[in-house]
């Protein structure tokens, strides 16, 4: 259960309006790693976590606080569309920057939201449920959690890195430094888990069930060997389980498959039709 | 440019059809963690990298083994698919089997593919790049991958547990093995990465510009306080720059905020209208 | 900024498993009027008011009860997905329900999600932020609410009728209960602002800018004439500012439209191979 | 059955050609509250409708329209495009219009649709079924279309702001004063529902088997009570069955749900490594 | 602009319900080539077409047409539901039909569409713009549409073999002679424009502006020349202009391309880290 | 199984960066007919195919040659976007073209993909599978080809004369040629089939079974008969099996439906409600 206070966590302020920085900004509110993803991926493996100690704690601690930047970052936006212009472009492209304006912003951000932030990245795609995951296993979860806070701080610096306003950089310098703790807490707990479990996730499944030859082979699938000199293509595996080995010129274990004809019901091109094929069609067709 | 043998890089035949399984294994075909992605993933990473060194190497030897991959279960998938029934459900509950295939089985798989394997999940989601990242950052990348084989290797187990057919299970332990590597070889590239540069993704911004009094807190956002006693919140953090703390009672940093009104040529709700927000409305309305 | 408290705001507990049942459930989490879109339609709504009063805090209300709602929902389906069946259909078809359950039940609440409730509907498609909005104009947008809240409980109340579990009909006649509330509240809130307003979105466009000629007339495009007898086709408009009136015949106010050629460099078909267009073919084509 | 008369409704003619404001403008051909989502939302309704009486005849009526509503914008922004430049910035660069527009227009306009309209919004996200709804029940249908229409007209309104053409503004101020009629329509059917049946959907529920006590509950959970100033916190309720009441310290009904654990068979993390949780991990790790 | 009459164009009448037909019905109803996927992409081409002459009246009727279509197939649908069951499986299960009926049927059709036709195909995922397509070369184009006709034939003849209802198969008979109506067709109109220019789209692109020296070359990129065979490797090419030829051992045409550095501020991976690559790592790592 | 060589299969250098251009070649990349549609639709069709001749080999041959499209152009793209700038945009505005870089450019391209190529088309939507297809019958699937080759071939030529870059226009020549080979070679295949097969696709279902009185039929459901004139309307049926034929004016074949009433469990609007429908209702309401 919830309970919501309106103050916001942190400064959401620009020192001015600027519709096509809200544009951008949008990436890290409604985009794949933005904080609608962190938050609902956090809050989803909490509510799914089959155990209620620290770990069920940490991802609704910080599946929270995913919220309150939500809020900041919808506050910011809000206030960077400020009396954002419509209107001609012809009588625009007096002023170069109006024009500019009228041809970059998100035009959603007027006709739309009405000059308020949208659940949306930075090209105006819908955010989905196909960026999050949760599924049960920590150790793989809180991999896709220290994924996501790595590419989300990144896109946050890029950010900063694309204006000059004083306001944004400071909310944006904020947002950085939740991202270095959140990365920082997640190894942690990965470190934790892989202690007790195994680096492999799933830890649970009995080694032997699995093609042991091939458990720690780098194949040179593609021409140059220069991946022969990495770690992982020689020494002990990461796992302590297995020694790393190269395979330079590899090749199927199979045959060609051959498929089944289709049953009559399904249509599909008929076997005599894909039989005849091996002789040549004459010139004249 | 690639080049392709007709021959799978490893076995994929079942002892015999099962249009339900035929269903299931889509997701690790085309499903968020399928083979598409993991294949289109290192491929744009491998593309996108501005360097010719063992790191693009390993990422085009890594891509271009999961096209294999793709082969392998779509092959598989349309041989689970042989002579799969269609028909009148009322006929066929006369054999419960039947009658259950016929319910569970993806009606795609008869009408639209026609006994063939789709780029599509396990409930028939097609495949979206919406699930695949490539940011130019080595780092953040390699953690996405190593998720990705992660969920994909626990869904790969799952999908063992759920099928008897000695054929199958004979495909997915060799799938399965293959993931115990990638896992295994991008905690190596992890850990080199890691040591060059340091664990908090990106590296290269100034710390300095970041809130560094948030940078290693933890904040209580979520009644309990079992999240307290993790190694996330005491002693050196991660990236070892700093110390772990924990905020039992956290307080938003600033007052409530307020927006300006939108200009008249935006139409939002009249600010005169919010304003008179306040008093009471007689019961009478 | 959110606090958590790990206490759900009402029962979530089934009798008994139903992993059938909890597909289904999954509508009014993640789907089209799930929780999932009432609660982020109501935040972002709440986030953009650019006024501090009372619709603000009321949204903000609701939208922070519907994060409790989600989290019954994911509680109560986790608890229904307990020991969810895998294997093999052969062997399960011996018992019938087992047979529907592992054709009926979504295979991602096993592979994916590991028993854990997800963010999509009954079929499985993910949510998407397709399914809400906010746009700065609260008369329209509480019209969309209300529609939220009329369209989920009446799923919910489906959803009631298609289960005998006792725990899972408390749970429901809650949120049906909550569902009445919402109604009501955004029905009173919709009257105010019609009262102050008009009950024409948006009500701040000068009438003389619209073609008065039609604001009022019913068109009979659909051939017979039953719609003549409803209230929308006599009498006073129910804005009060005009009288309805009943087209028979409609007409086309134009000639047919005629398109200019596309430049050369777009590759259009040319024009002259479209002129040519009247003069017939020979049969022997 | 349908019939087509090649004439258009009414005129869609610019002064001259404006590739930008055509991007925008597809927002109400193909948007979430376009044209398409209103024609196909009225048909489905149409068509799923068990009884023959007005209500069918008005939604066929109205979705017919609406087709020619589609007819009309596509039309219209196949002559904004007319003659869309294409071409190298720099050069473009000469002329700050030209600039603008090659920088802002929307090149699928050029590229995929050769200077025609396009099912998309004017960000370019495609048309989708999840922006419609047929519920088969017709007065929680009503409210959709109520909203539809609301937000429809409030975006053709901002258009309407958003150029100076004068043949755009004489179609746009067509369709503003179709949607007050469209508004007023749906109105008029909901009050005629609404006194047969009961405001709150669906009617047919006994009430009897809703949880009462929360029927009518503000819930406070947004520090700050101004919502309780508002109608809907006191007094009858709008369906004139209970009294508002407003709770102004919200709590839980229950305790912290405790989930059981995964079946082995599902490989999610070990319940004993759960449990392990709470013990302090040495800050060496 | 469009008329409407309530009657169908066709019967569709089943002589007894079947909710599971009616799921799989809604392919070729709401699917990639179902009816709305054709109404819509032949309207979109008859409004872009630019010119009044035979081919946009062909593609007008044609469009119109679909539209009676997706009214049968929605009037079928909803019929199929009559009284479709919803309940507990436990009790269905002493019914093996209403057993795999629960099981098997779209349960949005019950809780969502209340028993009505839905814009979406057999697996449930919402109809979409992203099927259809209109480029303003009618070549093109045609091709487009004949191929939409040949996979929705092939899709309704599926599902006929599919069912044994008699007023099902009647109105599938129907569709299926009106699709072979379709092909014919498109396939005389695409005769009349490959006669008028050539059978390579678009005509319009000078010839000697592309490498001509691969205009009529297949690669052979697949180990195994069983294609060599083919009329596509030798003999004069199908546009008259060229001759087919055959590379069995096709090489690259570059070196290995090497991308510049990014810039510092898009905070890549450096360019030291990646040069560094090519030392080994200790295994020690 | 693939094998990779990083030697592109030819150039792929632009003369000098622009942003713009990157954005908008994404469509032949990431787009609807884009190379991964090709590539994914070609290698889908040859692992579904049951049986292993000539066509099975071109599809594999044609589907890898693909992937090394995708990998021409996400080097152009990167190279493409070489030093793309960031930052203000009232700066920028003193230069006219980088302002209307940063108003025109795919912000994703810097704050996403860190200066690389993207899965997605010119305005950033994703790549999805519901661009593709893969029937299990050659003749639909060869014509799906052509189609996609026919659209590609067209996107590519408008790309053409979008840029005045050498290098650009030197990949793109190369490209279109490509396209010319695989029309033709698709057309071949095509006529090879329709002659071993018949024109209309599938042509193994009983013509007896379908409605033949309408097989040939041309329907004239929009005023104005030009289309009369057109050869599909007169003289033998392409398919050499009837005859065509016209008809003016097209009247329904069936009465107006009506539907049952649903079962109360599903609240659908009451049949006493809809049938009280008729009566008028007084405009005092």
């Amino acid at each position: 259960m919830f309970f919501h206070r309106k103050e916001l966590q942190y400064h959401a302020k620009p020192e001015r309006p600027d519709p096509l920085f809200a544009k951008q900004l949008q990436e890290i509110l409604g985009g794949q790693f933005g904080e609608i993803s962190v938050a609902l991926q956090y809050l989803f493996q909490g509510w799914n976590v089959r155990g209620n100690g620290k770990y069920k704690d940490l991802l609704m601690d910080t599946g929270t606080e995913e919220l309150a930047h939500i809020e900041m970052l919808a506050t910011m936006i809000a206030r960077l569309l400020d009396g954002a212009p419509v209107g001609d472009l012809e009588e625009a492209a007096k002023d170069p920057v109006i024009a500019a304006i009228l041809g970059g912003m998100n035009p959603q951000h007027a006709i739309v939201s009405g000059l308020g932030a949208m659940p949306a990245d930075s090209v105006g795609n819908k955010w989905t449920a196909d960026y999050i995951i949760a599924s049960g296993n920590l150790l793989a979860d809180f991999r896709a959690n220290l994924n996501a806070e790595s590419q989300g701080r990144l896109q946050a610096v890029r950010l900063y890195e694309a204006t000059s306003d004083p306001g944004v950089k400071d909310m944006l310098s904020w947002l950085i430094a939740r991202d270095r703790m959140h990365q920082n807490q997640w190894i942690a707990a990965i470190k934790e888990l892989e202690a007790k479990e195994n680096v492999v996730v799933p830890s649970t499944f009995p080694k032997e069930l699995e093609k042991q030859e091939v458990s720690y082979t780098l194949f040179n699938l593609s021409q140059g060997n220069k991946s022969a000199t990495g770690r992982w293509a020689h020494g002990t595996s990461m796992d302590g389980l297995g020694t790393f080995n190269y395979v330079e010129n590899p090749v199927p274990c199979t045959k060609k498959p051959k498929l089944n004809p289709a049953p009559p019901y399904i249509h599909d091109t008929l076997p005599s039709v894909l039989r005849e094929n091996n002789g040549l069609i004459p010139p004249s067709l």
